[in-house]
C-alpha cells in the first residue's frame, strides 16, 4: 500500500495512491483519525476498507504535501555510507551519527525546494526515510523491523555554510522547504527486501548519487536499535537513514542547487520525489 | 505573571501561579485555548480576567509538568559562556551552536530526572529557557525581544557518553526525562532585565555552577537573531541558552548525578526548578 498526506481544492487529506489516483481515506476516517500519523498508529487499521469506497481524484489534479507533515520527531542519520564518509574525512565510528530536523523544514512532492536569500550553498542529499508504525524503547535489534511503517523518498536539503558554523549541523538541516518528503509511504510488504534496492540522487537529469540500501554503515535495523536506547520511538517518527557519496559540496568545484534546477530522488521500486529549485521571494 | 502547565488529580490544565496559589485558567478558557502554547500565541489574551475568576489550588496539591509539555522545536545553544567554552576546549565561533531536544525528552518540576540503565554520565546544566511569543522569520536583533512571550528555568540534563558518541550531540540531550523545564515561566515586565541576573545550578546545595547573564557570549537577541535566520520560530517554541562553566563531565573527578541527589537551576526574581534523581526502572 502506498500513502501521502495530499491537499485538493486547498483541503488537506491523506489517503491511498494505486496506479494513478489518489482515494481519499482521510475523508472517510475522518471521525477516526485526525490525519496520516493517526492511521499509522493504528496499523492501518480500516484503510484498505475506506480506500475502495473512498472518493478517488488523478493524481494531477493534488497537491503533494510531506507524507508525514507533523512527525513528532525526525532523526537524521549523517555520514551513514562509507564513501560519503571519506569524502567529508569523518573518522570511524561505532554509533550512528544523528542530527534533528523540525518538522517545519519539509516540503512535498513537486514542490519547491527553496534557496534561502542568506545562502547559496544549497546541496542535495538523497536518503530512505523510514516511517515508524510503532511506540518502542530500547527495541532489539532483531525486533526493529516490526517497528517500520514503511519507507519513502527524502532529499536532506542542507545549506552546507550553516551547516558548518559550528561543529552541529541543526542549523543547515533546517531552512524551510528544505527537507523534501515523498511522494507516498510504501509498507514494507510491498517494498521488499532492502539491501538490493538502489537509490539514485539525479540533478537536470544527471546521476549525482548512486548506492545500494546494502552499502550502509550502519543499517535500519541497527538505527532504530540505537535511536530508541536514548529517545522513545513513537508512530510516525521519521528517521532519515543517511545519504550515499556524491553530495555537491565535495566536488571541485562544488555543486550547488540553483533556481531552475530539478533534483530527483528515486529509490527502486519505491518511486520517483521530485523538486524544482526557487529562489526565496525578497 | 507567572504561568505553567500541570496536572490536578489526573487532569491536565494551565493556568497562572499567585504566591502558593494556581489558578486554573485553561479551565475557564478551555473553548479558546487548547493549552498554554495557544494562550502564548494569543499574548495571554484574557487569561488575567479568567485568573480572577478561576478556582484556587494550593501549589503543594498539583503536579507541575515541563512549562510548554509541547513546542514545536526545542532549541539548544551550546558552549555559550566563556568558561564552559574553555572547559570543553572548543574553539571561538562567530554563531551560536544549536542542537535539538525533542519534546518527549522534557519533565516537570519535582518530578525525577532519570538516570537511563545505559549511562551512569549524567550531567547537570542550569540554563535559561527563553520562550518564543509569536511567528517570526529573518527577526532583526534589535527587534528580538519583542518576540519573547516569558522565561524559566531549564535543566539541560545530559548523558555524555551518548553525547561524544559521535560529533553530533543529539543522542545525549534527548533521554527521556532529563530536560527539566519549570516550575513557570515569566513574563518579561516581571522579570526585568537579564544581563544583571545571577542563574546558580546547586547540586545536594552545593553550588556547581554560577553566573550572570550578562556573561552569555551570545546574548538573548543575538539567539533570536540566528535561530530565526535559519528557521520559522513560534509561538511556544523554546530557546535553552546555554549553560555556564562548572559542568559534572569537567571536573576532576568527574562529577554525575545519581539516584538520591537533588539538583537545583535558582534564577534571581524567576524562581527555583528542583528535581531528584532517580534510576530508570529496570
Amino acid at each position: 500500500m502506498r500513502l501521502s498526506t495530499v491537499k485538493i481544492a486547498g483541503r488537506t487529506t491523506w489517503g491511498v495512491v494505486e496506479d494513478d489516483r489518489f482515494l481519499d481515506a482521510g475523508a472517510v476516517l475522518a471521525s477516526r483519525y485526525a490525519d496520516l500519523k493517526s492511521a499509522v498508529a493504528a496499523g492501518f487499521a480500516g484503510v484498505a476498507e475506506a480506500a475502495a469506497s473512498a472518493v478517488a481524484t488523478p493524481l494531477g489534479d493534488i497537491e503533494w504535501l510531506p507524507v508525514i507533515p507533523n512527525p513528532d520527531k525526525i532523526l537524521c542519520v549523517g555520514l551513514n555510507y562509507e564513501m560519503h564518509r571519506q569524502e567529508t574525512g569523518r573518522a570511524e565510528v561505532e554509533n550512528p551519527t544523528i542530527f534533528a530536523r523540525y518538522a517545519n523544514s519539509q516540503t512535498g512532492h513537486l514542490a519547491p525546494i527553496v534557496r534561502p536569500k542568506v545562502s547559496t550553498d544549497l546541496d542535495f542529499e538523497g536518503e530512505l526515510a523510514v516511517i515508524i508504525g510503532k511506540s518502542g524503547r530500547y527495541i532489539a535489534r532483531d525486533e526493529a523491523m516490526r517497528y517500520v511503517a514503511g519507507y519513502a523518498c527524502y532529499n536532506d536539503g542542507s545549506v552546507r555554510d550553516f551547516q558548518r558554523h559550528t561543529h552541529q549541523f541543526t542549523p543547515g538541516k533546517n531552512f524551510p522547504d528544505t527537507g523534501a518528503f515523498g511522494p507516498w509511504m510504501m509498507t514494507p510488504d510491498e517494498l521488499g527486501p532492502l539491501p538490493d534496492l538502489r537509490i539514485q540522487t539525479r540533478l537536470n537529469g544527471t546521476v549525482v548519487q548512486d548506492a545500494t540500501f546494502g552499502q550502509m554503515i550502519f543499517d535500519i535495523a541497527r538505527q532504530i536499535e540505537y535511536c530508541s536506547s536514548f529517545t522513545r520511538l513513537e508512530p510516525g517518527d521519521v528517521i532519515v537513514s543517511g545519504t550515499p557519496g556524491g553530495v555537491g559540496a565535495k566536488r571541485q568545484p562544488p555543486l550547488w542547487m540553483k533556481p531552475g534546477d530539478v533534483v530527483e530522488v528515486e529509490v527502486d521500486r519505491l518511486g520517483v520525489l521530485s523538486n524544482p529549485i526557487v529562489d526565496e521571494l525578497r
